[in-house]
């Protein structure tokens, strides 16, 4: 008897966000609880079972769960932990699928918050019946899940698919949170916009509603405010991002030929003042044997859900647990 | 029974080489025709089956063959066809799979010459036992094959891995046979080292042993034999060379982290006047994530046995012919 739904947690440094999903995507219920504020994992697992257990038992999931599955910022799918400095309150490698299957009796995948969009895509979103497609998430940072042949690519250690760090500036690039410069991420971010809308603001001298902002919390928002109202200082930020973003899917294509990439995030709600140079640049700068033959999709998860969703999509691909002794 | 043996066939411009491979790679015999002497692709494929059929013959081979594979120019896996423009005497696209199979009444597969050149690797050689790697074949071009959790990675259409044509100089790049400019291939293949040695002596005035030659015939040999005489310019082109593979290399690795790149070609024999400067540009550009994990390999197949083998590879995955009706 196959059970029908499954747990998506998605997992962040303030908020921890969760529902219980059905095979067609449907979240049945959700909640949320504040990650920080245990000092100790294990507080924090007790916490999150005690809620969602709260929510199974509301909605008559009791015994109907799958599996559960979990994205978080630096999760390893194959080892199951989260590795290396991430803004979490605990000591990392933190065994996260490990404690959550312990306490939960449930078996649990975990990975990257961008591979469980792509898996949500694929599973519920806009890439359903895709093999070959990138997601590029364009949030706070530029994170990304590649899917060739219909399987997840993770990498020989779980790390693969880290496309917003593709050097695109190779002299006088930005300064990246990496450590390193020109990463595609200082741009294309939301933070790389505000960053470009500074550039702009201090090296030239024509008008701009922006002006009227105080320069150092100008966010991408305002751009896309100012750029609606037809300033035209704020459409060529976008121009400029949708530029470099295009030129770079360009070079991800001769990599994994996909038959798409699907677009997620805060910056895809400005529409075509991106959308438009990012395919022009594409079609522009695109090897000649795909061209024409690569669609730029944006996702059509509900943003609100997409997080929940996504990580609940990996959680009809966990493996059995072992059976008790 | 299982068969014992497959065929590889690597089809050139100039010349196809074929012979027939045991499990373990060792090339029991081999031989090669003219491709261009064939106005009619037909007459192509009866003299290709006369020859092979003779070694078939002689080596006490007959319905001993599992498969035949086929690494030629634009040759696609998914539709066994060659497609594209090629230095080929024939009109494309040819159905070369169904040509070969209908003639042999064994089971073809093809695919490109980088392809199966990592095929080769994993089969046969250096990449033995690796399920992440990355393939790059330095010649007169720069060619890839990607394989990701043990698969070749094909896309969609069967046009993945084209890493040479990844931009590296996005201003003032040079002019690539593709039709865009700065694509990684014009300064990393042996015509892009010859290409550097032209601009190096033109814009500036040191000495080199390279003044000694027609400026218009100067090949990556060339370079080379200056460089182990010690000639600093030489050297120079060198280190120019693998410091922009290198960090190409780089950025590949965010893709699909890797194990492992394994190097092919003539540019390898140059040995650490090239891959010194790789390896240096590699771990100074990596994202801090995959430091230290990544090796660069340079295959250990017998160059000139390289191209059958990894053919042959193929031949090895082939799918069995439908029954006759």
């Amino acid at each position: 008897m196959s059970k029908p739904y499954v747990i998506g947690i998605d997992m962040g440094g303030t908020n921890t966000v969760f529902g219980i999903v059905d095979a067609r995507g449907t979240v049945i219920a959700s909640n949320s609880i504040k990650t920080a504020k245990h000092s100790d994992i294990n507080d924090y697992i007790n916490e999150l079972y005690e809620e969602i257990n709260r929510l199974i038992v509301a909605n008559d999931a009791v015994d109907k769960i799958h599996g559960i599955g979990i994205g978080a910022p630096n999760a390893n799918y194959f080892t199951g932990r989260i590795e290396g400095g991430v803004n979490l309150p605990w000591p990392s490698p933190i065994p996260l699928a490990d404690l959550v299957s312990a306490k939960f009796g449930i078996p649990v995948a975990i990975t990257n918050d961008a591979n469980a969009a792509a898996i949500g895509e694929m599973t519920y979103g806009v890439a359903r019946g895709l093999k070959d497609f990138i997601m590029i998430t364009l949030g706070t940072g530029v994170g990304s899940g590649i899917v060739v042949n219909g399987q997840m690519v993770y990498g020989h250690d779980g790390f693969a698919g880290e496309l917003g760090h593709v050097i695109v500036k190779r002299t006088n690039g930005r300064m990246c949170g990496c450590g390193r410069t020109g990463c595609l991420e200082t741009y294309c971010s939301a933070t790389g916009v505000a960053r470009t809308a500074r550039e702009f603001l201090e090296i030239r001298s024509e008008p701009s509603l922006l002006r009227n902002l105080p320069i150092d919390e100008i966010t991408s928002k305002d751009v896309y405010d100012a750029a609606i109202q037809g300033d035209a200082l704020a459409k060529e930020i976008f121009e400029y991002t949708g530029k470099i973003l295009g030129e770079a899917l360009a070079d991800f294509v001769v990599f994994s030929s996909p038959e798409a990439f699907v677009l997620f995030g805060g910056l895809t709600k400005s529409g075509d003042l991106i959308m438009k140079p990012v395919k022009e640049a594409l079609e522009k700068n695109i090897l000649s044997i795909y061209r024409g033959k690569v669609r730029v999709l944006i996702s059509e998860l509900k943003e609100s859900d997409a997080a929940v969703l996504g990580a609940s999509a990996l959680g009809w691909e966990v493996k059995p647990l072992p059976a008790a002794n």
